[in-house]
């Protein structure tokens, strides 16, 4: 069976991932599509709308074969940990292709560019750092700014967020020296960022996101297949959606009493963004007024997510990767049957059967999202429940 | 100009207060009475249900000269620790008497029982080990039983809360070689614990905040003076009072988020309750359910609030002793002038302008009490609060 991987968040699953869905299934001519999702925290540094579950639930209903979850160590960091972590459980999983949607929807010029920094590697570096002197850049930019001068006549804009992650997916499969090939397509409609829907059926998530923080389900209807919608609903029957605002005042708490020297041993914090964070926590009253006076030019919004989103979980150091499988459609079933002798990583149903040690980080992060009011009741979940199977 | 001392949580002022106050003045023959008052957070391991500036301005207006906080290293821990350093201070601040209502009220006994526990202390002490052997026995039910069994004939009931902190005092006295008069009188009406008032003006504090919690004003008129009557309402007319409730978020975050390993290096923590904690954390869904849960016979409901109280204020090590200024009163002022240079512990009236590191631990409680979501915009007061004045 040839199997396509493909990297999603799913906050939630919508009718352009439908699309993308379908896409790589077509285009790559897969048997199984097999899907890394973030679990509850994303790449952006935000807790997801609703559970890893739910979205598994939403993912496998509408047609993903096999979905598993990228760790917290890899899911919330930048793009480049992040496409590593998810690449490598690709990998393992026996990928054959890997297919993103992109704003630049040609696959020969990610290759060419990833390959391009690989050969000079040291050069490239250099630029980074040069750039980064200017204290007024991020290191989003800096990357930007560092390409376009090594390979000027490659047309990659990395300012655009999904050439950025298909970019890091293409170094990865380079830097890994997996044999996996790489497929885009190029994305419709509905730009990352926007609020608005702009087209008849396809929004972004982000305003999705909206519609549903405003209970706006007429619109949501949509935009979201009707399997998303009934596991929406059903969720929202009995429980809030979740957003960084469930967890302000533990951040806030923690950034008020922890000295600032332990500070400094939390991954991601250097530079001083540590005094940045707390001066910001001390002054804010809530999570939005506490971003806009902790961001600058240099600290994007997300900088500022992921990291907080560190101090809140309490990591320190990186943990090995593996998979951990939260969802299966009966053919994907069948595909890790066939391939589970040859994964290379640790493969985990059910966390409370797993090696407590590897599960660290995610056990902590599960706690933490559970912490969120509407919750409560969830506290143990993630320990006990085995991957979603597709009903019949 | 002869000075007594007085130790109190004054949580909040009321009728018996005075009275002792009153009494502490006429017994010893004082010029000027000195309190050294809990801060934000009292010896039970309860933060204080209104600010310490509200509490020290209640004792002023009712006749206390000075008033001196306790620093959270000595006011939020056991009996024995509570009391060495407010005998430290009082010391310092040249006190010739410390007065105290006790249930026995007779100063001759707390003295030969001090006595004799500091000549037989390795006797002493191997029999509280004896009794801490049966774990169902608390630290406290092995003091009292080990003092019984060591001076069967002096009847001191150390089982009654207001002379185990007496006796604590007369220890201090004796352990800290301090030439102080000890002085104390029988406590009028209303047992410590009860819920109802049992006397006409007098009633416990503990059934006060009751009252105050269940907003009974025609009540709490009854049991405080109309200065304490005047500074509460202005109080509530803004604020909440401030219970463990408003921690609880916080507390069962630390508790679930941090390491076990970690919670072993906190100050209070040992013999496992760190894994008592932990495991009613996650169980409650409130503070009171987790006291339920986390309660043995060994572990007291103050042993665990003390514990949880330091979790959630992260401390770690003891500090030096200090004296912070609070209030005081035209006589007040005018021996705090004259004793000033023999002063033997650091003085502080403004805590911006003192050595962070010595007030390092209790900034830190400082700004966890004024997480308390009613305190919102009181973060920074206690750093420029100068002491209350008595206005003429």
């Amino acid at each position: 069976m040839k199997a396509t991987g493909i990297i999603v968040e799913y906050n939630p699953f919508h009718n352009g991932h439908l699309l993308h869905l379908q896409e790589a299934r077509k285009r790559t001519k897969a048997d199984v599509i097999i899907a890394v999702m973030s679990g509850s925290f994303l790449q952006r540094g935000e807790p997801a709308l609703l559970p890893k579950w739910e979205r598994a639930q939403m993912a496998i209903d509408a047609g993903v074969d096999l979905i598993v979850e990228l760790p917290f160590s890899f899911a919330t960091q930048q793009a480049a940990i992040f496409a590593n972590g998810a690449v490598e459980i690709l990998d393992a999983l026996g990928v054959q292709s890997l297919f993103f949607g992109s704003e630049n929807g040609d696959a020969q010029t990610f290759s060419k560019v990833a390959k391009l920094i690989t050969e000079q590697s040291a050069q490239f570096k250099a630029i980074i750092r040069r750039f980064l002197d200017n204290k007024t850049n991020s290191y989003a930019s800096a990357w930007h700014a560092a390409i376009n001068e090594l390979a000027p006549d490659l047309t990659l804009d990395l300012a655009q967020p999904n050439n950025i992650l298909g970019f890091h997916y293409t170094l990865a499969v380079i830097e890994q020296k997996k044999r996996i090939e790489i497929a885009t397509m190029p994305r419709q409609s509905a730009a990352y960022h926007e609020q608005k829907p702009t087209h008849q059926s396809i929004a972004s998530a982000t305003s999705i996101r909206s519609m549903l923080l405003a209970n706006d389900w007429k619109s949501v209807r949509q935009y979201v297949p009707g399997t998303t919608l009934t596991i929406l609903q059903e969720y929202r029957e009995t429980h809030s959606f979740i957003t960084w605002q469930d967890f302000w005042p533990l951040l806030k708490y923690q950034l008020v009493i922890t000295p600032t020297k332990q500070l400094q041993n939390i991954r991601g914090i250097s530079e001083g963004i540590e005094n940045r964070l707390q001066q910001a926590g001390i002054r804010a009253t809530n999570f939005d007024e506490f971003l806009k006076h902790a961001t600058t030019k240099r600290y994007s919004d997300s900088r500022i997510k992921r990291t907080s989103l560190q101090v809140l979980a309490k990591q320190t150091s990186p943990k090995e990767n593996y998979i951990r499988l939260l969802g299966m459609s009966a053919i994907g079933q069948q595909y890790l049957r066939q391939v589970k002798k040859d994964i290379t990583l640790p493969l985990i149903s059910t966390a409370s059967k797993a090696s407590p040690t590897l599960l660290n980080n995610d056990i902590r992060a599960t706690k933490l999202y559970s912490l969120a009011p509407t919750l409560e009741n969830q506290f143990l979940r993630d320990f006990h429940t085995p991957p979603y199977r597709k009903k019949p």
